[in-house]
């Protein structure tokens, strides 16, 4: 107060899953200790609404999106958090959006992979892959707030998945995601994007099926490359598998001409970095 | 024997994970009551071959495929059992099948959809979705045994699903393995065809991710229409998904504007019917 320094608003609402209260007063906590009032951060009431699996009907999630896209006292809009739900909504909520909402910065990961895509297909300028509030629930789940937080504000260069270099254009998405918005309206172009992967829960078998379906790809096969990202949770296959889910990605990557890159540090975990959409 | 009746010849292999000999033995036991002499089941010794989570390695599975396929003395080939791992191997052994492959009956499902989508799509005439061996080992599984081996020896009719009309085009999957060969080689003309869809084992919000991928593919959307098989064994979703199986097939179909035919006679059950593709 009586700084004449910008405030930072981000609004943040959930195309997918609620989130619950007690994440959201964490995280009003810990803007203000990292920032104090140089930042508001405002949940959508439709973060914490819920009607079957998901955080508010269809209609409820996508009046959100658009309310604070097109919110031109709004600097950000940060995805609370994923679950599952964004495909229902991306492909209403997103020709619904004005100026005011190809101006803002936009970040989150795993479910709201599929806004992500839509809104880089859209030509949104500003859209990223990394740390969303509900990674508050993980250890050092401060640690992934506050880098998500720092690019979104400040566009803070240390948030970066290391591997991006200036110039190289990439995507990050979560492997089960993309699979799913593949052959959509929500598919965007791949065209010399490196593109990193990560997974949660799934099973290795699945994750080899996963990467059939990816490289067998005629669009994902005009990509730059892939960077394999952390699978995390991954349940005992019966019998085991064998291959490592580095040996998938390089199996399928040989198989179809893609090529591996190596590892991306991103992930369902408090590590993850930030890849902006270029 | 000393009868002129024609023996019926069909081979057996695994082209995801391997098969027990138990089940096998089951399956000649139970294909001699049921036919006699008239039948003759040959289990390719690749059916209890173990690579990792495979019925041996990709190359095994491919040489199997392609003997039992090129074979002159063989009438059929049933896919002994689904599991994962047929996506590593169709596009490889299609193109090496012959004349011979292409006068035989083929039939399975599950994994074995990735098969029949290639067989289909490369101009295979006698290619179905219905049980396989592994069957036997559901309760009732003897009944799925007899209708799939009286699809393949005599065309029985009653082995059919009830809602196949003469005259309309066809085909059946399973809902998951469908969305993984969207977009890939394997992917068949759905244009002009009843689309029947059954799972196992799938939460209800990877259902309807599965419905959202599938739906929104222009491939897909000329298809006749949809018919949902049986969603069995579906893991308690939480929280409670509340909408049912068929309320998001009906939702999915009517967003997309493919017809929403009712349900099938299909599943990872003994009431399996039989789907030829057509």
């Amino acid at each position: 107060m009586g700084s004449s320094e910008k405030v930072f608003r981000i609004g943040l609402c959930a195309p997918g899953t609620r989130m619950s209260q007690d994440v959201s007063e964490r995280a009003h906590r810990l803007a203000e200790e990292l920032y104090g009032s140089r930042v508001e951060l405002h949940f959508h009431r439709q973060c914490f609404r819920q009607a079957g699996h998901f955080a508010g009907e269809d209609h409820e999630r996508i009046d959100a999106l658009v309310e604070l896209a097109n919110d031109p006292g709004l600097d950000a809009v940060w995805f609370a958090r994923g679950g599952y739900g964004a495909c229902r909504v991306a492909e209403y909520a997103i020709p619904r959006m004005d100026g005011a909402a190809r101006a803002k910065a936009w970040l989150g990961y795993s479910d709201a992979g599929f806004m992500l895509a839509g809104l880089h297909k859209a030509g949104f300028a500003r859209v990223a892959h990394g740390p969303m509030p509900v990674d508050l629930v993980r250890e050092d789940g401060a640690a992934a707030f506050a880098r998500g937080l720092g690019w979104l504000m400040e566009n803070d260069a240390g948030s970066l998945e290391p591997s991006l270099k200036p110039g190289q254009k990439a995507m990050a998405f979560n492997l089960t995601i993309l699979s799913q918005l593949l052959g959509t309206p929500l598919e965007p172009d791949f065209s010399g994007r490196v593109l990193m992967l990560e997974d949660v829960g799934e099973y290795m078998y699945r994750i080899d099926r996963y990467f059939y379906h990816m490289t067998s790809n005629a669009a994902v096969r005009k990509c730059a490359g892939i960077r394999l990202g952390r699978c995390s949770a991954v349940p005992k296959n019966d019998p085991d598998f064998v291959l490592t889910e580095e040996e998938v990605a390089r199996f399928w990557c040989e198989r179809s001409g893609i090529p591996y890159l190596g590892r991306a540090d991103i992930g369902h975990d408090s590590q993850n970095k930030v890849v902006p959409f270029r």
